[in-house]
């Protein structure tokens, strides 16, 4: 890998960098337009990680920050836990967008803020806060998913460096989440949730979950980083499913925003979605910028530090944007490949510590990787296996011995599946095949949620 | 190095970790009670840093955070960076925290805050608040602190794992420094300094230092944590220096906050002291378990991750305590290390990569470490070079040859000059020597403080 960015890629990350600077500089001319900030910082996040990647291969590899690609048949050693540098650029940059939705606003709104004479009117300020900006009561949540997020890339690098047991990586996410549950409990503190409809009559309009609601929200934010990190072994897969959820998530900020009603402007119902939206930007841009390295054949790996910032991203998304139930519509191929692997994290089938797709080196094609049962299962779980392997769409492959006995079965992972589904292929288009039905499904989840939401709740937030 | 705690230390360390869990949910029943709740979570704090540092030490080893330490016959392999171990401690007990300070004064002050029931009275809020609660306002600087030592840590441990260039590392707290910058800008903005009375009638009482002002904090916190990393290299030196400097800004706080006027109660200027406080408390405690093991003979080694954090942790304090002119007193040892060392630093004299004291294995003893001039130095140098050597009270040592050049001076730092003055002598008694000058001259730096402030300015804050 050589570290040297080529003429075509200095020339355009350049400009690039220098029509963002641009823009940025014009921003600070107007009133500040946070939203256009946020893009041109993006800008800049993909500049600086496309070329902190390259340049700092030969260091992470220096360090024993690497591992070897499996799927090739030369099996080359590449730099891993590149996740890393995304996440200390992502978090540089959204320090620096700090003063764009939040400065002006509170110099003006309080008193206390120094000789600066930018006066408002009390009109105003009750109900004409100018659209993208925040009032000040957000800058603690902002910081405090900063901290969730800073705590996460510590205890993932950690993760990498000391390789942590699996069942002490469950509880990473966890640790991380609790700066932001501490400033959720200090700064907010609401825990009602509104019931649906149907329910109404047994718990009336709003019910108070107390604690349930923090375990719920620790739950979440233990189940977008793990989940993310499950699904994962092929070049490219973990940064181009994060990248799906970002762009979905922000479709559906889009679609919110666009809907909001025009008065009282701006609808309180649009901070989080633009909350949302400032952090998706950038991770965004880190991701592309990563993506790049990392795609068939990749040049660099993820790490688990990537899988965790990535989820965090957006468990923090969801929870601080008060819409985790959206959120988890975005994760339906991450839910159903956890429900599928249960099987074999709970030891109910045998679990090999790595689970990905078998690389063929005589036909450089992936096939689906098979657990060896050293032991016949019983006779509940062979037929079982029997069934699933034999239904018109199989849910897994089996090879029997002469006498009927399950000697393996393919390892619970959707991407076996889809080999077991589809046959061998090579491993881009094994991720491009996951990650379009991926898509698809995300599309049409968010569809349904916005066509139905009033089914079973009173108004939606687009209304 | 046994990963095992002995019955002593188990048993003590769990009665401590017992007494202290007590104490914290009692605060609960009362009012809460933020600095005795402060003392128990640093009780807790000092008990899992020191098993931690027990426990993880092979783990390092093995994931190559590790440096032998040639000052000993055998030169023992230890595990290295342990300083991150305290610094995660440290920061997950602060987050922990947050809600003791915070918590009731904001349910109780807005209404935004939910269902709780609290009332205060209009007088309370004007001018009662309980002591040792803070305003809804400070939770933004306390979190940007927060930000800005998970910072130092993340690059602390790059810097450890990456070994980065000399003239790179210096920027490291600066970066760092920056969301501690960012939220000053945003939430606070005051850059008006107390003019000294001499110079009233050229600038008026106060200036308004603008941009400077950001400059000045950025260079307090560049300062802090480096000059703690070059008077370095014995062992227990770095971990001791910082405890005497976090005591002496205790008793700083402890006298501000003591002589501070009883009414209005509480006065505006015991928010920062408490501010300190919260800050310097867990600091000790995670300290001094670091200290037990870093202390002669060395098990362990502390990393730059520790002197960073250290630093990072005396500039917060300082800068958004407003008291930094205050700080740079408690650090005039590192001061006058930094100037001494300034020649070899700015290659006026040359500069080996390590300039600890020699280790002599003959005798057990330190000795200070030469720089060989392999050019003797120019004419003007020699003459200083020998006018210095021969002072009474020498300031540095040389050795010539038999035409009088100069072909060795000894390396320019504190602990060297130490070893100059008082002859060689074992590291711990080096250490101990050093440490209490320190406290001395700490001591009568803050008693001239607070008894010359007013020859300078109108009035001082402990008044």
């Amino acid at each position: 890998m050589s570290i040297i960015l080529s003429r075509a890629e200095t020339l355009s990350l350049l400009s690039l960098s220098i029509a963002c600077s641009g823009v940025l500089a014009s921003t600070f001319k107007g009133d500040g337009e946070p939203l256009i900030a946020s893009l041109a910082f993006s800008g800049i996040a993909f500049a600086c990680t496309y070329c902190l990647i390259q340049w700092l291969g030969p260091s992470f590899i220096h360090a024993g920050l690497k591992g070897r690609d499996m799927s090739k048949s030369r099996k080359p050693e590449i730099p891993e836990t590149m996740g890393a540098v995304c996440a200390v650029v992502y978090l540089l940059i959204l320090i620096f967008f700090i003063p764009f939705p939040f400065y002006k606003d509170i110099v003006a709104a309080t008193s206390g803020g120094g000789s600066r004479d930018v006066t408002v009117s009390h009109e105003q300020l009750a109900s004409g806060r100018v659209l993208h900006r925040f009032p000040h009561s957000k800058l603690a949540s902002y910081l405090s998913a900063l901290l969730s997020l800073q705590s996460v890339v510590i205890l993932g690098i950690a993760d990498d460096l000391f390789d942590i047991r699996w069942r002490h990586k469950l509880f990473i996410p966890a640790v991380a989440s609790i700066p932001m549950l501490v400033v959720y409990l200090v700064d907010y503190g609401v825990t009602n949730v509104v019931v649906p409809v149907q329910l109404e009559r047994y718990f009336g309009t709003m019910i108070d979950l107390g604690w349930v609601y923090y375990a719920y929200m620790a739950a979440v934010a233990i189940f977008c980083p793990n989940s993310i990190n499950i699904l994962a072994g092929i070049n490219g897969i973990e940064v181009s499913q994060s990248l799906v959820i970002a762009v979905l998530l922000l479709m559906n900020d889009g679609l919110s925003l666009y809907a909001a009603p025009a008065a009282p402007y701006p609808h309180p119902a649009t901070d989080p979605h633009l909350f949302s939206i400032y952090l998706l930007l950038p991770f965004i841009a880190v991701s592309l910028a990563l993506w790049w390295h990392n795609w068939y054949p990749a040049k660099v790996f993820v790490g688990d530090t990537y899988c965790y910032f990535a989820g965090m991203v957006f468990a923090i998304v969801g929870i601080l944007g008060h819409f985790s139930k959206t959120l988890l519509l975005t994760f339906i191929p991450q839910i159903v490949n956890f429900l599928y692997s249960a099987p074999q994290l709970f030891r109910i089938v045998p679990c090999p510590r790595h689970r990905l797709p078998r690389f063929n080196s005589r036909t450089g094609l992936m096939e689906p990787s098979v657990t060896t049962w050293h032991r016949p299962p019983g006779k509940i779980l062979t037929a079982v296996l029997k069934v699933l392997a034999s239904l018109p769409i199989p849910l897994l492959a089996i090879k029997k011995d002469d006498r009927g006995n399950v000697i393996s079965s393919t390892n619970l992972t959707v991407l076996n599946l889809w080999l077991v589904w589809f046959g061998p292929q090579r491993e881009d288009k094994l991720a491009t095949g996951i990650i379009g039905a991926q898509f698809l499904v995300g599309i049409v989840a968010l569809f349904t949620r916005h066509k139905l939401a009033l089914l079973v709740f009173r108004e939606d937030n687009r209304q």
